[in-house]
């Protein structure tokens, strides 16, 4: 018997379920901790897609409990649209079914293979079929479903199916058990974290066994969901464009304008022209050749880039500084969204953020934060893309020592939106390397760098300032107590001459005849919002300025003034009494601040 | 209207072929130029596959010929056991068909994937078929096909298919046109060699435009073909196990023993005790629950690793040598396979190897080659356990410093040889992280760097040794000068001392009364292949070792005599004659050869 024949019997077809089966890391379930993130993540890449198309703001419940050793149950809700309960099994149960893989638009989600393989995964590590429950709408009753994925051909089987009462008047709620570890926790909330960075109209409630955590939303304005747009010229391929055209019962130059973006009759024109066809020609009946020769004049005519603010949804520099602040408490924060671009046809948009002090770890890299159509990269960093270009920055003109990243107390945030993300593999970790993707990171980059480079030369300005200026208050008091001595008079105060100098807020109460004056002024650079406690004996009812609170007790009046002083501005206050007790500052840093009590 | 249902309208299905079409960069097909070296590899992997399958020498010819500006035609032909004409169609047009998918055995390729990949991404660049010719038994014409996919489906589609006369009894050629540029040249000879260099049975014959290469097999012997396996308890999921029973007809106790790797009746028994199961049980009709507990027992039971020698074929440690040596020429080389191991039920070898010296570059780091089942891996270094091992070994511990990877005139190769080898994607770029795998390169990678260790220090105290002995020479002649002037004799010839020191190959010819003695000591380390001329006026008749060869011109003589020298072993010749004339070595290296003829 030939060999050939032996080997024929072995070869047969293999189900993209079966394939994904096996090769589970691909879509991100390499390892027990990494299937729940990526369960989670899947979950909420898809509620807050639903959400944006529903122009809802997302309020998304995240629970994982253990219940036994090793298994967990995962639960994720939200307020969306919901599915209808003929979809769901599909939705839920089968790998590579979907509504947004044929959207030119930006989405978390795009192939519709993610929320299946987490169900694919469940059912590989436990057994179990997973629980959907989803409504559409308040007049319409809640529909549950357990659910579980025929390996062999890809197909759902739904093995229950109830209407059931629910709570939500929309929404979705899917329940998988599966196998995975503690460790996850950490990773999970971190992945929250940066989730609720770029998405910050949404709100997360998270439970971790007993744990509870809230990620609130900083805006209440849903973003726009991004249009779908048509194709452009320039990102079509030959085996595409030769589908297209069969399919077709539009004369050329018709089917040009209806098909692609950006196509008008005129360009269309142009482009028969130069393609030698005729804008009449039946677009069904060209040959491969006349195909070939269309697609090159559709690639060489000027067509203008494809409309980026519709169908792209950056998160605007605002929203990013404002995210980053809040978790980090930088000294300094300056974000950047660079206008559309394309690659292939793709449109997108590159933003990116550095952040310097404050809360970072003053050692070692910088801290890189990788983002992709409002999703947070959180493994392979060294494969992607925007790793590649960080690196490739010079830091070094920006002041800044490198060793591949950065390296100091720096964020670097850097956010990927476009039409077609060209990830690695589909378990979208890293971003593949597009030359003009990293150029438009580069740009980004450097017009940061150039900011960052100015406020650290500013700050070392400042810090020789201080330098120069502590050498100066040091001699200052043996001067004058030299001085005094020389005119033999009392040593004078020279603390107001340090606080000028050393850029501090002074404080000072003097009394004199009975009259009390409190004077403060602010030095620093900065506006200062200050409290000032004066407790006393006095119970200053004739202060110029009257105190925002007074209270009594004993006698003794705790006075308060709550102000904000500008930098350089001055506030005082004068009273009638008998001076002496306890004044004090608050809302100065220790570092700034000087109180002197003449009255002592 | 509900959302809902407006949102239910646009979800499908998306058929494989579309989804790999949309995101070819997943398979490889990111650029022009990798598409060409990724069909080449894919062409290649199922050729040599082919042929280990039916134990023939492999003999394969690639040819990328430029046929227009940026079209090129890839023709790749072996010598395989063909593919009848029944399979032809689906094996390579239709994604997810193949043979290997379910064996556990070392393969090449596995997922079907790979060569209608290519297929898939000539149509979507040319728009034109694939031509396919296969034979399968001299006795059986040829059949010749052209093939597309239709995307939508992932069916194969065939536009014409006749039998042809080929010249070859047995085989498969594949021609594609698809588009790219010149710069894949360089990289796909690097292809070659590298290939060349794991799978040392395989003869390539490569036509790129009008240049033609040949990568000659250093070996006769084709590698045993892996023999499939059955899947090992410790590799299985609960889903998997499920399925399994599921479909078994077999009481339990037989049906572990006939599906799994390394279950005897005894092995089986006592699984069956652990999970508190009847060894008569029906399988087919076990719950969930027991179906937990089998797997919990089938884990815990201490089981044999799987056979890695029949299912598995690593190159051997001498057959890397013989590869790295023939394009290397290194100063050290040394090579480690390392014993069967096995993670998650998969069978795996690690081998390993260093080069030193030669022709390696001195400066900058190491260069390292990843191989995964005799294939090399040429993208996303950075993104591979491998790499990640090779870094995470502290060479600075072997004397060799280290910026990550270790910096020196150094080669790293690794091949990871397994039934199913963890690609972070499928184009196959880079091994994922296995702590298994990981620790064995890790192992392999430490032995050798003992041996390396040793190579350089002994290699540290020779040129110490030189050092010091290149000290004494320079002072031994000033010596020999000084005591002859003193004792009042001519100044001896020092030379054959210095050769002594010094570690070099010193010839002497002496003429003492009419006697000629020529005497060449060998006081390297190395053997030496030495040829000698003489050319004098002696014809040497009487010569004590007769000469290779003598010619004549003029009465002048030249004598010649070929011989290897051992380390430390010494040639002796005398013959009459008058001397004088020309005497000199040829084959030591110019600074290790001292030549004195004392007759001059």
């Amino acid at each position: 018997m030939v060999l050939a024949d032996e080997l024929a019997k072995k070869q047969r077809s293999i189900s993209v379920a079966e394939f994904f089966e096996k090769n589970k890391h691909m879509l991100g379930f390499d390892s027990p901790t990494r299937g729940i993130i990526t369960t989670v993540k899947e979950a909420i890449d898809n509620s807050l897609d639903a959400c944006e198309e529903a122009q809802v703001l997302p309020d998304i419940l995240v629970s994982v409990r253990r219940i036994k050793e090793d298994v967990f149950r995962v639960v994720v809700e939200d307020n969306g649209p919901g599915i209808i309960p003929e979809k769901m099994p599909s939705v839920y149960a089968k790998l590579l079914y979907g509504s947004r893989f044929h959207q030119v638009r930006q989405t978390r989600g795009q192939q519709g293979i993610g929320i299946s393989a987490a169900v694919l995964y469940a059912q590989l590590t436990t057994g179990k079929p997973t629980t959907v429950i989803s409504r559409t709408d308040a007049s319409r009753p809640a529909h549950k479903m357990s659910l579980t994925i025929k390996t062999e051909t890809n197909e759902p089987e739904v093995l229950s199916h109830e209407e059931i009462d629910w709570i939500l008047p929309h929404g979705t709620r899917i329940e998988l058990e599966f196998k995975s570890n503690i460790a996850a926790k950490k990773k999970l909330l971190e992945y929250l974290k940066y989730t609720s960075i770029v998405n910050p109209h949404a709100k997360f409630r998270v439970e971790l066994d007993d744990d509870a955590f809230i990620f609130d939303r900083v805006s209440s304005d849903v973003p726009p969901c991004p249009v779908a747009i048509k194709p452009h010229p320039y990102g079509i391929e030959l085996g595409v464009l030769k589908r297209m055209a069969a399919a077709s019962e539009l004369p050329l130059s018709e089917f040009l304008v209806e098909s692609f973006s950006k196509v008008g009759a005129k360009t269309a024109d142009e482009i028969c022209k130069y393609s030698k066809l005729k804008p009449t020609a039946k677009t069904d009946e060209l040959s491969l050749e006349e195909l070939s020769a269309l697609l090159e004049a559709m690639q060489t005519t000027k067509i203008p880039a494809p409309p980026a603010s519709q169908c792209l949804s950056p998160i605007t520099e605002e929203l990013i500084v404002k995210g980053m602040e809040k978790e980090f408490e930088l000294d300094f924060i300056k974000a950047r969204t660079r206008p559309g671009n394309v690659f292939g046809g793709h449109s997108f948009i590159v933003e990116a953020a550095i952040g310097y002090g404050g809360k970072l770890q003053a050692e070692g890299q910088a801290t890189l934060l990788r983002f992709a159509n409002r999703v947070p990269l959180l493994y392979q960093q060294g494969a992607c893309a925007i790793t590649n270009a960080v690196q490739g920055v010079n830091w070094k003109n920006y002041n800044v020592s490198q060793q591949g990243l950065p390296v100091g107390p720096l964020m670097i945030l850097v956010h990927v939106a476009a039409t077609n993300v060209p990830f690695t593999s589909e378990s979208k970790d890293a971003v593949a390397s597009v030359p003009e993707v990293e150029r438009e990171i580069t740009l980004a980059l450097q017009e940061l760098g150039r900011d960052l480079k100015q406020f650290l030369s500013r700050r070392e300005k400042n810090k020789q300032q201080d330098d120069r200026a502590r050498a100066i208050c040091a001699v200052i008091p043996l001067i004058a107590a030299k001085v005094a001595e020389i005119v033999e008079l009392p040593v004078p105060d020279t603390s107001i001459i340090e606080g000028r100098i050393m850029r501090r807020v002074v404080l000072k109460k003097k009394t004199t005849g009975g009259q009390i004056q409190i004077h403060i002024d602010n030095y620093t650079t900065k506006e200062q919002e200050i409290t000032l406690y004066d407790i006393s004996f006095d119970s200053a009812e004739d202060a110029s300025i009257p105190p925002s609170f007074v209270s009594e007790m004993d006698g003794e009046y705790t006075k308060l003034w709550k102000f904000t002083l500008a930098a350089g501005e001055s506030f005082e206050v004068t009273y009638h009494g008998e001076g002496g007790g306890l004044i004090q500052m608050q809302g100065v840093a220790e570092n700034l601040k000087v109180e002197v009590d003449l009255d002592v």
